[in-house]
């Protein structure tokens, strides 16, 4: 097999394998809402090929590549209800969600910095590309499935994702070849994002004063009924 | 006239009809949330015309139909102020909602489909961007309109569009003209959302253990709150 | 330098005003939430983009702007670095927000209806171009902020984005220059959404009946949840 097929094919995994882990994930999160599955199916595809479909939009390679390639779709409603009759298998399914989650995360970021050099599009949107499409397969997962978007978790997300496609522009700009600039972007997104689960960091949030966010979150109908439930003397 | 202008017609037709019995619904959500009229005007065509969006960005159809037939982008913000002073008569918008978003969901599916096939996509593709495209438009209007989307609501929503794609997917492949493959894939949705919908049909959902959803759903302030309220003794 | 390329210069430099502008109120919302710098990043830079991107994906120009010019992006970057620095100044920030939203939303409405005029799309289409990518900049921000989208909150909003593009391209369709038909369409629209922010105006809202709401907003188990916590007699 010359290099080239072999160079695409490895693409082409690495892609089914990011679409069959973020449709995981949304398959997941179809089960914490105790979705049916047709939920699952629905929104473990979403979630599966959002991402790249940011992606392929965003560039304009149109029609996106799950139309193309309708394998990715096949995949993404598979593993979807797959899940559907075996998520009752791991014990924790959050656990489960956040570290599938991770792998998918640096998958895709080194998959959508390639896409944008592809495009020709230079070093720094190349990894805004990574970095948004890696982000936005959650982020749609989380918004479709009413869970509170993950970049609002203050987690430490976003940050793996920029160091995952960095090394990967960086590398392939210095003339290493496909697979080692991908594994290294992968490695160093991965070992960033699972430390940060592992030990639970996060990033110093902005806080103007101790005690402000009740006020700001506009929390007006909620204490109202609060005081309407209190106790009169 | 001869037949490709009425084929033609055929389909002009039921996209406007869908796009307007979507907007109605974007109205009738806007309603529910009491908002004033231009949000009316923008809730009911970003959902009017959301779905049939979503398929030509997919597709890489562009600029999408509504540019290329303003007509579309009209009948939505029609209808939609229509509805601003007329919302007040049906007894129960919720339930009218329901069934206008069924017949909606029904054209939009047979459309989509169609779309597909036009763009040649083969057949799964096709099925799968009529379910997509269908599910779309309602999910655009809960999302922005702070509603719980329809896909989490465990009702029968999804597979009535499947079905009917389907059904004129496997009908215009065997060489039946469109109109009857349109009017049967239209009929089978319609017939499975609505009798779902009479009957109050919902499928099995994903259950792990009984009593689990309370705790994966993180409401610990809704618990906190409900704590408060309760007497003392 | 000859006229063209003021006229060129001159679009430009509103572009990057109008994405700064609503990339300082995506970051505002991320310290009203308390994210770490890469949730500011993120969601300043997701909405400083997201009008602009949603109307070049609608009208085909593809790839976004803000891939053929990267300069978008890093202003976008840039701006939601430095909120996140310097967002403890303002006394109140929730004010501000509403503030620069409104020049970004002048200046979005304007640009959007001008880029309609470009591709040639006809007046209506223009001015639905103006209000959409006006008006979408803040909904991006809302709904992955986690905020209640700013069409939901019944403000005058959408109207001035109206004015604005229709005067801006009503002068443009009678002859008058880009730089004073974008000056006019600016102010009108800024005057009328200054004077809504400063008197707290707000349109009459559709209301059916009173004490209608929380029927019509299903909460269905939330009623069974208030049965169970009632205390029995």
């Amino acid at each position: 097999m010359p290099f080239e097929q072999v160079f695409t094919s490895f693409i082409a995994a690495l892609d089914a394998i990011a679409v069959g882990v973020f449709a995981v994930t949304g398959a997941l999160v179809a089960s914490r809402k105790e979705m049916d599955i047709f939920g699952f199916a629905l929104l473990g595809t979403v979630t599966g090929v959002g991402g790249g479909t940011v992606r392929d939009v965003l560039l304009g390679h149109l029609p996106v590549f799950w139309i193309k390639s309708p394998v990715y779709a096949a995949i993404a409603l598979a593993v979807s209800a797959v899940v559907f009759f075996t998520a009752h298998i791991p014990e924790s399914r959050y656990r489960l969600l956040l570290w599938l989650d991770a792998i998918g995360l640096s998958l895709v970021a080194v998959i959508g910095a390639d896409r944008g050099l592809d495009a020709d599009v230079g070093a720094f949107i190349a990894i805004v590309m990574g970095v948004i499409t890696a982000v936005f397969g959650g982020i749609i997962r989380d918004v479709l499935g009413g869970e509170s978007p993950v970049i609002l978790r203050r987690e430490i997300y976003v940050i793996p994702a920029m160091i995952g496609a960095l090394t990967f522009v960086l590398m392939r700009g210095h003339g290493v070849d496909y697979p080692p600039a991908a594994i290294a972007g992968f490695a160093s997104c991965f070992t960033v994002r699972g430390l940060a689960l592992y030990y639970g960091w996060s990033l110093p949030a902005y806080r103007a004063r101790p005690g402000r966010v009740p006020v700001d979150a506009a929390p007006e109908p909620e204490a109202a009924a609060k005081q309407r439930s209190e106790p009169k003397p």
